[in-house]
C-alpha cells in the first residue's frame, strides 16, 4: 500500500512517500516543494501548490493521502494562509478521487514514536529508523511528511470519509 | 468595469457581479451557490467550488474580484473550514489570471452605508439602493458579496497587487 503523507504551510510543503507491504515499510520519495511567493501576492502561490500535488498524485497513484491536522489556536498567524494551501491541497486530492485521512499532529508523534510530545528530532530519528533511511530525513517539513505517512499506515481501525471500498494490502 | 464580489463559507459562497460605468453603478447577476457536503466528507466540496468559481469567472470575464477578508479571532470555529473553502476559489482566480482585491468587512459596510459597524439589514437596504434593485438582494450571502464588489468600485486609491497595469474604464 502506497501512502503519500502531506505538511502544508503557507509556501512550503512537505510530502514522504511510503510504501507498506510484506511486513516492512520504506520511502519511496520525499522532499519539499517551496513555493516563493510572487512579489506582493502570495496568492499566486495556491495554483502552484495545486499543480504540483496534483503532479505528485499522477505520478505515485498512493491508495491513501494523510494530511495533519490544523489548529487554529496553535497557529493564530499563519492558519488562515496554511488552511488557503491545504484547500487547494485537498481540492487536487479530492478531485483526482484519492482518499484523505486527517490526523492529528498528537496522533502522527504517538504513531512514530510512542510519544504524542515529542519534539521534532525525535520524530525525525524514529522515522529515519521506521523507515531504515542511511541518515535523518531532511528538512523538517519532509520528515514531518513522513511520519504522518507512517502515522496512517499504523493506524487501521478508521473508516475512510469517501464512497470506495478501501483497498488494504 | 465588472467586478465580481465572493463572500466565502463552508458550504455556500455568495456571488455578486456588478458593472460600473457611465457614471450608475448596476447588478448583473448575483445569488448563492449552496454546496452540500457529500455525507461524512465535507472536503468533497472543494473541488465542486473551484469548478463553480472557475465557471462565473469564465462567463463574465470581471475586471476585477473582491472578497472579504477574514479573521480568526471573528470566526473560530469556522476559519479552518472557511480559508479551505477561500484558498480554492482563489486558486480559481489566480489561475486564469484575474486580479483580487481584498477588503476587511469593516471597509465593506464603510463603503455601502458610511458606518463600519452597520448590521446585515442596513447593508442590503443600501446594496438595493446602491444598484436600484426592486428589492432587498436575498440571501445575506449574495447581498455580502454584492457589498463587496460595490466597496471595491468605490475605492480607486489601492494598487493591485498583481503585474498586469489596472484597466479602470
Amino acid at each position: 500500500m502506497i501512502i503519500l503523507g502531506l505538511d502544508p504551510g503557507t509556501n512550503r510543503i512537505g510530502y514522504g512517500l511510503i510504501n507498506q507491504g510484506g511486513g516492512k515499510t520504506i520511502a519511496l520519495d520525499y522532499g519539499c516543494m517551496d513555493f516563493k511567493s510572487v512579489k506582493d501576492n502570495p496568492l499566486a502561490n495556491l495554483p502552484l501548490i495545486q499543480k504540483a500535488i496534483a503532479a505528485i498524485l499522477k505520478k505515485y497513484r498512493p491508495d491513501l493521502v494523510a494530511i495533519e491536522k490544523i489548529f487554529f489556536f496553535k497557529n493564530k498567524k499563519t492558519v488562515i494562509s496554511v488552511s488557503q494551501a491545504r484547500g487547494v491541497i485537498l481540492a487536487a486530492v479530492m478531485e483526482q478521487g484519492f482518499k484523505v485521512k486527517e490526523f492529528t499532529p498528537l496522533e502522527v508523534k504517538q504513531a512514530v514514536s510512542g510519544y504524542g510530545r515529542a519534539d521534532k528530532k525525535a520524530v525525525q530519528k524514529m522515522v529515519k529508523i521506521i523507515l531504515g533511511l542511511e541518515k535523518e530525513p531532511k528538512p523538517d517539513d519532509a520528515a514531518d511528511a513522513l511520519a504522518v505517512a507512517i502515522c496512517c499506515a499504523n493506524t487501521r481501525d478508521y473508516t475512510l470519509a469517501e464512497p470506495h471500498p478501501a483497498r488494504w494490502g
